[in-house]
């Protein structure tokens, strides 16, 4: 009798093939105030790994870690027209604290331009203290209608880098390099999914925002899930706020602002971008358990062999686990550790141990082989290698598979049933926008013919990267 | 003509020396709402130095990280009694969101035993379910009437960690082991702060605690800082959440909880323990920089040395950062390393260069040693050793001399004048403590005769350590 699956197939309905994964892989639960989310520690490690990658290329790009407050000041939202306008449906308000009504009601941060513009003003004096670049890991509430877990939260974590510089070009060439050395390097080299990067059309634009520049990826049932962005606030804040500095000649200027964010939605996108049938599918680099060494049972110095085995992988460089929870069936333990999508999983037990053997099984492929037990060390390393490079290689062929060249909206409305359809912006524009969003197709962005990011938006023969989204 | 002082003198207003040096070393400025505050880059990397120490040693207890939501339905507060009456009159409420009123008001989490002990009784079945041994890093909100930055803030920074226990005695085992391996050890090896471990009283328990312990440490000022507390919530939570678990005999009964947490309000404690006139002192193990190579001036090859040096230093191990910002005078630059605490100064300037010399300037001591270039690096590392003890025995002098062992109520007024008084408890007693808050004085801690923790409350001989508090 075939064993029942533990997930819904993806081909039989993807969006509940998600809720299974997030349950049965301890991933998240709903919180009790509708829209949130409770992280499970297996989840929130897939998070902390993502955090330290992406600080890491964060302090790389020179921006330095601090704090701001959770609470901002009603009127703060207010002092920047677009901005306002684009968060007020989704704000959360503090009324009432300390047992009193608040004089003025506070906002609980969306996003924190206002907060951090606002200490620019008094921290920026002269063109000396430019570039100022700043970046902070918090939480962020915006109240969701249709929310759905790590993709779109009512409270989510994130970072939010906020800068400020002397010149447009400036400002407009660091809201690039984050796109390019921080996020994109991030994506493609650690969580190995292939991104398209570009700018967003003037209605997709974030609200404040010149420019945004985004990374795109495509889930494995062909839509599209914006994984981060960048911005170009021009002089908006500066002027909103106030935020000036004493250039060389000793003229008073507006500061050029950028912001820009990835958060808790990457480890829905990971989920998406990769997972099977089976379960979760963790690319090597990102893993927080690189390799599981199950022990089978622990009989016949089985037990010991797989201690040894764990310091020799440690001592290797993986990041390993010992499962020897030998109370619970092999079974059971092994269907976790493929649901958690661990890449590597080492079979310990006294069968294979009598010929000093042991079994190698490999997440992605479902590669299994039984091996000398002084060979797993080796392999270990090259099959998460191998796994890193496979996996992204496997990514990059599905979209390219279910990515249409077409050249009219009809096109465009059929081919975003599989996926993404790329058409000239000359033969879209605008109004084409309008049409598809009738149809809930949106433009994910706007590339140039190589497909490389445009810089501002008075660029000819640009494409249009069109799709249905998360 | 004396330089004037860049601060307040700690003898003459030791608020005011705190307030100036939080400006002065840039470490954080009051928030826009009240009671709230920004953490500067350079105050946020002792937090970030913080919180890797911490959860480095958190993890080896064997607690994992999670996320649980900001946002808490207010009847959840209810269903602890004391719980409730201890955090109501501090709490911030979220009465509208999303453009709505909302039907039930939400709170802003002041901690989060409610939403936890929700889900531990999702999450916990059977006793080999436990222990369940959680941790979060996360921002709470609790309205104070009497805010002061790093100490005592509306909103603050810390790691809530919840565990759930089949036993009365794995909980209490558990909470004093985080006591010690955890809290102890992080801040005596590594912030250098001697901290004295006990129980409090029962009129200074957490609201919901059976038992609290706590790390006090003295302040140069004599004063008392409560570092961080643990937790045994016995069955209180347990039993408002109905967490139970079906135990090896097949009965079900409720769990045993605790709860414990450090905050940035570490930050202020090190700012109190260890800080002069001069600015911060950072013991070594902690510090985001250990040693800053000061570029006095870039000519005849200075830069070069200078460069050569950082790297070599990097690769020997320490924490190293160049100034070479020669546009800025090299006295206003020492200035700002010396606020700043960073444990040993390297200064590269022509003059001492054309001797193959440079001169190396100890923060705590004030050594200042000019010597070969070549044996910079092993005395760094000498004395970055050397310091971190001095620092600690400097502060155990501090508080033993500023320690009395008294005997009377009026006594432990005088002794506390200056720092810490040590009574009987049986001479002291509740009445005793009573008569003590009307002058402002609390019990900090009750420890055994020998200075060891308590365990419950029925234990004869104890000895109640006495002081004013932050």
């Amino acid at each position: 009798m075939a064993r029942a699956p533990i997930l819904t197939p993806q081909s039989e309905d993807f969006p509940r093939w998600y809720q299974d994964l997030l349950n049965k892989a301890e991933l998240a639960d709903n919180g009790p105030v509708r829209g949130t989310m409770v992280i499970r520690p297996y989840g929130y490690s897939l998070w902390e790994r993502m955090q330290a990658e992406v600080d890491r290329r964060i302090k790389d790009a020179g921006a330095e870690n601090a704090y701001f407050p959770l609470f901002i000041p009603e009127d703060y939202l207010k002092r920047e027209a677009e901005h306002v306008e684009g968060f007020s449906p989704e704000l959360a308000v503090v009324t009432h604290a300390g047992g009193k009504k608040l004089e003025q009601p506070i906002v609980v941060r969306p996003t924190s331009e206002t907060v951090i513009n606002e200490y620019f003003s008094k921290w920026i004096q002269s063109y000396r203290d430019l570039p100022l670049l700043i970046n902070q890991w918090a939480n962020v509430v915006r109240w969701e209608l249709r929310p759905r877990i790590f993709i779109r939260t009512t409270e989510f974590l994130w970072q939010e880098g906020h800068t400020a510089h002397a010149t447009r070009d400036d400002a407009g060439a660091y809201a690039r390099q984050i796109l390019h050395d921080v996020y994109e390097d991030f994506m493609v080299n650690v969580l190995a999914i292939p991104v398209l990067l570009g700018a967003k059309t003037e209605s997709e634009r974030f609200a404040g925002a010149d420019f945004t520049y985004c990374c795109e990826a495509m889930m494995k049932d062909g839509k599209a899930l914006q994984m981060g962005t960048t911005h170009e606030l021009g002089q908006n804040f500066a002027k909103a706020f106030d935020t000036t500095f004493l250039d060389a000649q000793g003229q008073q200027q507006h500061v050029w602002t950028t912001s820009w964010g990835v958060s808790t939605r990457m480890v829905g996108g990971l989920i998406m971008a990769h997972g099977d049938d089976e379960g979760l599918v963790v690319p090597p680099r990102l893993a927080p358990i690189q390799v599981v060494v199950i022990l089978v049972r622990d009989s016949d110095g089985a037990g010991e062999v797989a201690r040894r085995l764990v310091d020799e992988l440690l001592e290797a460089g993986p990041r390993v686990k010992l499962d020897d929870r030998v109370d619970t069936s092999f079974g059971r333990r092994a269907t976790e550790w493929e649901l958690k999508g661990v890449p590597i999983r080492i079979e310990i037990g006294p069968r294979d141990l009598a010929d000093s053997k042991a079994t190698l099984v490999r997440r992605d492929t479902g590669l299994k082989e039984t091996m000398p037990i002084d060979q797993i060390v080796s392999r270990c390393g090259a099959e998460l290698e191998g796994m890193q490079t496979d996996v992204l290689a496997a990514a990059v062929a599905r979209r390219d598979e279910n990515t249409a060249e077409v050249g009219s909206i009809s096109e465009v409305i059929d081919a975003t049933e599989a996926g993404f359809a790329r058409i000239a912006w000359d033969a879209l524009g605008p109004e084409g926008e309008v049409a598809l969003a009738a149809e809930a197709i949106t433009v994910r962005c706007l590339q140039r013919g190589d497909g490389s990011v445009p810089e501002g938006d008075d660029e000819d023969g640009l494409v249009a990267v069109c799709g249905r989204s998360y």
